[in-house]
């Protein structure tokens, strides 16, 4: 990646935040399912953009994160969205293997709020060792 | 509110950023469009379930924010999510007057990249000075 693919008038647009991140929601194309949250730096969008899969950054690791790239389950991007404040961003994503969630569901929202407590209400298609491997158990 | 209403274990279990903060999306119930994403800190969870319609921390305004309180554009809210980090809220919403944005949008993602520019694609359908009068032109 050149510093060029990042030095782009569409990119000084984004109002990144104080850590230089701006939240991405990954929504499924077809079903319009919210699969998940993640984290974007002007990176990550920029390599968004030019590969055509979701790469976000990775907080806890403090690196750029291609999805999938460990599971396999890639979202390919066919639309990118931003917000009235220019600080969100959405990608409209074809989620490979139908999975998106590493906990081997298909969303992340899997939890909801029933009296006063979070219920898992979304199957587990695939265990997580079956996803990564014995390493991850 | 008094204060046992944010005292409980669910509201407990959701990871406060270090500002007492999550991202809160909206998607609206039917269409399956994501509305917005704003924030919510504790007491603004505990009221959107309390009153059944979104309660946002407004961060500009350091203050909570009862989305419609102005505009009339209530959210009523149909079921709440979590997702896998317990850091992210999902919302599921019936958007009243089916505007969500202060631009007189249906939502705030109207802006879709193409060719390396941020293009609007959604009409406004009502002007802004019609949503919340002339103080606000």
């Amino acid at each position: 990646m050149t510093s060029s693919a990042t030095n782009q008038k569409w990119l000084d647009q984004v109002k990144w935040d104080e850590q230089g991140l701006v939240p991405a929601i990954a929504q499924e194309t077809g079903t319009g399912k919210v699969l998940m949250m993640a984290w974007m730096n002007r990176q990550a969008l920029a390599l968004t953009v030019k590969e055509k899969h979701a790469v976000y950054w990775s907080r806890s690791r403090q690196k750029l994160w291609h999805k999938g790239e460990e599971s396999g389950h890639v979202q390919l991007v066919q639309e990118i969205r931003l917000d009235c404040d220019n600080d969100v961003i959405l990608l409209i994503v074809e989620q490979q293997g139908g999975i998106a969630c590493h906990t081997g569901r298909h969303n992340c929202f899997y939890q909801r709020l029933e009296n006063d407590h979070w219920q898992a209400v979304e199957p587990v298609l695939k265990e997580a060792d079956q996803i990564y491997g014995k390493k991850h158990e």
